[in-house]
């Protein structure tokens, strides 16, 4: 349920992508509680110019190359656990690629449970009640 | 006022992204009461490695090509017209391009009436009171 | 705060590009009250023909080339802030490229203030109360 978007400047190679990947995956499994199969992510390669950042924001000074991961979930993380996520991922982006953990941005974006079809035209999950 | 990201693999022709865009408006306007001249999509076409899928999640197994179709609109739909919007997208994307129906992924990202501008600088909808 | 997926046609040189960034950010600093070091975001350049749109929605006719700017942002700006946003984001957009104010799409995705990490792995406002 978990739907990733993960930006980055072009030029990583296939293996860092793949690794990349498999890290932020591994963060939501891990830490968020995102089923294990439950993978789908885009991973949106554009000009290094098409990645706007600011050199400093509250505190931590960004250098190139950032990476951009905007996960579209279901509503209901906690705050301890949108906190420990946010950890996971830079961990894991720092360990996949020449990425500083300062540079791994996070946006979370929830919906409600019954906003998702994995296939064949169902609804994925029971709506809330 | 739905704004839709059709996220597939590269190598598409011009001809099948043409049918698939007008698929999934012609499923949002029979479905979902969107207005018939309420069309603005963004078409992603990324390498295929750049689409990342499980190849089974809830019992549904995948395989390439798949489509994520990510639709931005008002909140409101019931339960009843996202189940039909699941199935109208799926038939549409599979008559419109060699795409299964099970590999068709829907995500529904909700806003506020007030938080959309289609030109001009304008509100294009009365917020909800 | 925001996260801003700045969408066009490709075919804009790099100083509009920039230009286009540029006026973006200062819309949401002036009106929006988005801090001036807050600034990421992606500019996303497909074919013309993967930016999809109706020729005339709600009384305004479109003609290419078209911006659609997404903005993810916190939840909490007043119908009257947002208002402002749309226009000064048809102003800015149509200052710095030829993209008529009328061909400026812009849709707001609210999220809570806790969804957010800018770096370094923690998260980066208080969560609202």
């Amino acid at each position: 349920m978990p739907l990733v978007r993960l930006t980055v400047a072009r030029g990583l190679s296939r293996e860092r992508l793949a690794a990349l990947s498999e890290g932020v995956h591994r963060a939501l499994v891990t830490v968020a509680n995102a089923p294990a199969d439950d993978r789908f992510q885009v991973i949106e390669e554009v000009p290094p110019e098409n990645v706007v950042w600011t050199p400093s924001y509250l505190g931590i000074e960004h250098h190139a190359p950032l990476a951009f991961v905007q996960v579209f979930m279901n509503v209901g993380r906690t705050v301890e656990v949108k906190k420990a996520l946010y950890a996971a991922l830079a961990d894991a982006v720092a360990a996949a690629a020449p990425i500083r953990r300062e540079d791994v941005i996070v946006n979370l974006v929830e919906v409600a449970r019954e906003n998702w079809s994995f296939g064949g035209g169902v609804m994925s999950y029971p709506p809330a009640p």
